[in-house]
């Protein structure tokens, strides 16, 4: 199941960077499951990973590699992604797994290990199968391309339990030059994201220096992927990197920055977005905004309680105007001296509760009108101070339960 | 659905203490649904209630009316308790109906309406249906009676979406004379208690001085119905009330003191875990154990991680020995410069995981053979320190979408 229609974009070329995917077979046969990201001399790349203390060994060593160019003044200049397979929970075994995969691809392309940054999705747990994993690599390595097809074919060769390939696309126009910034993402269950989602690469052919790219990076993962959730659960292999190829216009400040820091987050929040879109067992599509916080950690708390409430999710997912529910979830959020007399709280158009209950116009037609859509917007106003934060999430459904009841993820 | 069997224990009388239960036709006909709990003068009453802000009218109006009671230094008298409605989310109104079924209950029995208390439960939002509600106390007061089946009337007269009636009890010598705990608790959903679970109402005949008897309300709370969850929300209408009538021995200090706060720990303990069993669509008993953390408060935090992932709950209700879930919950859980080589996970008596990964010995086949049981055990060594706590909660099944997607709660 899925919310609405999303077609993977048109995506333009980013000169200095190919994708290849291929099928090694590594879960199961006739799919892709083995991207290879190819990154030219000079550019820079930015890393954000997940928080999760049991991080898998390609989180541990991709971070590794990562700080070990930084040092020497270079950028990793190949990623390497396999699903099927999270190289997670796999102790020492899978850190020398993760390394061999990378020593591998380097002797194949002709640049030292450390230049190869790997990334796994897939069962936790499990080791790597290392035979086909390695096997697989010649022919990703020779699919390498710049065009459209191959960012939809790596788009596809990364998905786990997803139902479809989630890309998005926004180019600049930056005085007389234009500017493009192109993204892929994997994710659909295990999604609390808390620095990234599951997996996201982003790149753009902008020329930007390394602390101005890792800043965009953690302000953008800031205001999407860290604004997702479907089911409360963070991942031990979330990781999102941000390459800019310098290949274009150079990015320093002013108009430049500010349009490039919103096409960023532009391209950042269509791809968290379509994660939710694709989240497990989904039906609804839910956007909740709360504003009137005394701070943006406040409204996020508040905004996260209401959507990981179960009794919420299947309010949701029964297109229950259940304002009842939305109003324990608020009330129990971790908000010190709270006022409920001063709160509202809005589905779509309709006002649900003001002055500690339910809003006097209310009606059960008006709400259910609301909830039976695929979309549902949720405003909730605190009435404490002027900061706000959106966050968004889907229902909890028996698909959900199906999917998670019958697939060892 | 529901985990084991449970039957309602015989209950001693409680001398000083009588219950009566009615038919009022709340929300359906045919069902106990008004409860009247009366209290000989002289006892004392301590009360924990929900922590969350948009607390019911009930709520606030029993919080008032302990409180004034308390400040003449005498306790309530009279407990009144509805199911079908839970007068929440119910503003200016749902106070003044309160504070109304006070009175009329007042009037009947002779005392002012600060010594009635009021509780309810049920739908939020939903305005009391005021005169079925007082219609029905006089049939509720006739019916008063301090045997066993009065217990287990009362019991019944509060459930809401529970499939079965909770009781516990226990009789303790204290030297030549004995001392009885009797409770009666409900809660199905919407249980994360955060001081005391949805209802909760227990009785001794011992003599405790009030301050004394707040604290071992507090503590046993603590250990009891502030450990279980179902689905980590919190309701508006969480109630514990303890009430020591006094007709029997006094409870000061020494030895007496310790065998009492065991046998009212043991007492909630039971209600709590009869919550759990009967927890909305709960297929699974699960005991979470966490040991070796720096401090109660961090192995509550793991304990509830776990305790609420939905994927670890879904993989429960699988049977499924999907240890990777457990341990990217672990991994999750808000500790500081956590090192998850020192972390242990046990699954029954199979070791699952350690050194970071999958414990060396484990096979699938022991794993499954211990999640195929009713009644599951998941400890979780953190290799910190030397505090500990047990949380118990339930899976999450097909079942507990349906219930919360069909019922309006």
């Amino acid at each position: 199941m899925a919310v609405g229609e999303t077609r993977f974009p048109e995506m333009p070329e980013i000169e200095g960077l190919r994708l290849g995917a291929t099928m090694a077979g590594i879960k199961k046969p006739g799919r892709r499951d083995l991207v290879v990201i190819e990154i030219t001399e000079g550019a820079r790349v930015a890393g954000a990973f997940t928080r999760n203390a049991f991080c898998a060994a390609p989180v541990t060593v991709a971070r590794e590699h990562l700080s070990a160019c930084t040092a020497r003044g270079e950028a990793p200049r190949y990623l390497v992604v396999n699903t099927g397979n999270a190289n997670a929970g796999t102790g020492e075994a899978g850190l020398h797994d993760a390394r061999a995969t990378c020593a591998e691809l380097g002797g194949l392309v002709g640049v030292g290990a450390e230049r190869v940054l790997p990334f796994s999705t897939g069962v936790i747990g499990e080791p790597l199968p290392m035979d086909r994993l390695l096997a697989g690599l010649p022919g990703a390595v020779q699919a390498l391309d710049d065009g459209s097809h191959a960012w939809q074919a790596a788009g596809e060769g990364i998905l786990t339990t997803d139902t479809r390939a989630k890309g998005a696309s926004v180019t600049l126009a930056l005085g007389d030059e234009t500017v493009t910034i192109n993204g892929i993402a994997k994710g659909s269950g295990m999604i609390r994201p808390d620095m990234a989602t599951m997996l996201a690469f982003v790149a753009t052919d902008a020329a930007i220096e390394p602390s101005l790219l890792d800043q965009l990076l953690r302000e953008a993962v800031e205001r999407s992927f860290n604004c997702i959730t479907v089911d409360s659960d963070t991942s031990t292999n979330d990781a999102c990197m941000l390459i800019a190829t310098g290949r274009g216009v150079s990015v320093v400040d002013g108009e430049a920055l500010t349009r490039f820091r919103e096409g960023l987050l532009q391209v950042m929040t269509e791809l968290a977005q379509a994660v939710i879109r694709d989240g497990e067992g989904a039906t609804k599509f839910v956007t909740l905004q709360v504003d009137r916080a005394r701070s943006r950690r406040e409204a996020l708390d508040v905004a996260f309680t209401v959507a990981h409430s179960p009794l919420v999710k299947t309010a949701l997912y029964a297109s229950d105007a259940n304002w009842g529910r939305i109003l324990a979830a608020v009330g129990r959020a971790p908000v010190e001296d709270f006022d409920v007399n001063r709160v509202t709280i809005d589905l779509g158009e309709v006002r649900l509760v003001e002055n500690g209950g339910r809003a006097s116009g209310y009606t059960e037609e008006a709400g259910s009108a609301v909830m039976a859509r695929e979309e549902i917007d949720i405003r909730i106003a605190l009435g404490r101070g002027e900061q706000g934060a959106t966050v968004w999430t889907s229902d909890l459904s028996h698909e959900y339960v199906t999917i998670n009841a019958d697939y060892r993820s």
